[in-house]
């Protein structure tokens, strides 16, 4: 049983933790931490924490046993400096941000040496909302939670860190950082990148001609993950640039293939476009035989 | 009331159609025409249409007075040349091809100069599925079609065929041809294309590294639309190529602006990255806010 789970960022994510947590009874009390009152306050009237403590981290984290860092990744070298006056050796801490390279390196810049304490973690749920009025205690259920320690992660806080997110109902992978911060710049952040490059350019079009009244379901679908939060967004992006930025050329050399077959106008080339969508339709039919979802 | 409905194309949209039309009562019979024998027997197994005239498009509009238009867009030319004829001043034609210009162009070639009782459609639905057996009657109902009368277009025509639409549950509006052209090279052809390169570049990436098991919702909503049929989307390509080819120029410009942002380390770029996202998801949100969905 945790004593005093200690929610750094009470967004949807830490919310979801802390509401998942009390919900199955594995906290005796939420402390909640966060650089906007006013979300403090929804979050204390909403029930998901017990206590507020302002932006205050060192005093939110004073005595607590298990912490959860929620904040932008941005943020983290900030958080963990500031987190450092309270740090103990038997408290277990975990985090839930999208680049884990950065997680790591931030803990390590801090503390002089990876807390041996500090497991890693990212939850694949609901990034593309935002705001502690959308938590959910089944935030988590069947979704996957990978997990990146290091060498120097003790076995003892990877247990625990396990257990604690298989109790929220989440399915849980180990995975080495780099081979993370790889994967997920594929699956995750270069679709964002793309949505958002889309949604800037066709938004200036729009002004223009007023081309969204006539936008459909698949447009809608396509371009659902442009609406996520942007400071978010900036920080994965930065922190995982060296991975994004060459999947970004890549991808903007495939779109040119596309348009050279177009442009071409033989029988071939007609018949390579064909083959070229073949393959991206197949390779979509993959990944829903592999993905645990049911839906489309 | 129509005496006899003919549905050159039996799939997904052209069942739709037969269905529709049947169940709100708008024609006495349906006779079905595909290239896919197999198709039209499920089609009369289901009930979608009434008579099957196998792919003899010149013997199953004999006598129609309404004739639905829904092969690919490449087929429009062969279509029309075999439905020539059995055409006669009496009948309406329309159609339901996601290019318009080009659905003119076929129809002026083969006739010689654009058939006055031929009203060019494009309804706004379901296009990332296909199959007769997907095909519902509640498919159009609050969906947006789209007309593009020329000069040449009777009255007549036209009125029957926004009434025809709106008896099936749909929104009609009217646009010029050209303008529909550019309209939807943005906000349907760029995405399919975009979401085709991707899980052709991410379908290599994943038989190395496997990637797919981790990606989850926003990728599965991303990517929806490459489960479309690629013989329909190389059609659209090729012919509204100009249109979709800038696009995917501008859109590779736009990526890579973002690239140059995040490889640029100052922190001018990171609030020029910030600013970036917060007017793509600006846009999004705009669209939201005129889009008749209300599904986020």
């Amino acid at each position: 049983m945790i004593e005093r789970l200690c929610i750094v960022g009470v967004g949807l994510i830490g919310g979801s933790v802390a509401l998942a947590a009390r919900r199955r009874g594995l906290c005796r009390s939420v402390v909640g931490i966060d650089a906007n009152a006013e979300n403090l306050r929804e979050a204390l009237a909403l029930g998901v924490i017990d206590e507020s403590a302002g932006d205050d981290i060192a005093l939110g984290a004073r005595g607590a046993d298990w912490i959860v860092v929620a904040t932008p990744v941005g943020a983290y070298p900030a958080t963990f400096a500031e987190l450092r006056p309270s740090w103990t050796d038997g408290l277990v801490c975990t985090d839930v941000g999208s680049t884990k390279r950065s997680a790591v390196a931030a803990a390590t810049q801090v503390f002089g040496e990876m807390p041996a304490n500090f497991v890693p973690g990212h939850p694949i749920a609901g990034a593309e909302r935002s705001g502690v009025a959308a938590a959910s205690p089944d935030l988590y259920r069947d979704r996957k939670v990978i997990l990146t320690p290091t060498p120097q992660t003790a076995g003892d806080a990877l247990d625990r860190t396990r257990d604690f997110w298989t109790a929220l109902g989440a399915h849980v992978s180990l995975m080495d950082a780099g081979h993370h911060d790889e994967v997920f710049a594929a699956t995750s952040h270069l679709p964002h990148v793309v949505a958002y490059a889309l949604m800037r350019l066709l938004g200036s079009k729009d002004e223009r001609e007023e081309i969204f009244q006539y936008a459909g379901a698949g447009f809608r679908d396509f371009t659902r993950i442009a609406s996520s939060n942007p400071e978010m967004w900036r920080d994965i992006c930065l922190l995982n640039r060296d991975k994004i930025v060459p999947l970004l050329i890549a991808l903007g050399e495939e779109m040119e293939h596309a348009a050279n077959l177009m442009d071409d106008g033989s029988d071939e080339s007609a018949a390579a476009l064909f083959r070229y969508f073949s393959e991206a339709r197949e390779a979509r039919q993959r990944f829903l035989a592999r993905s645990l979802s049911t839906s489309p």
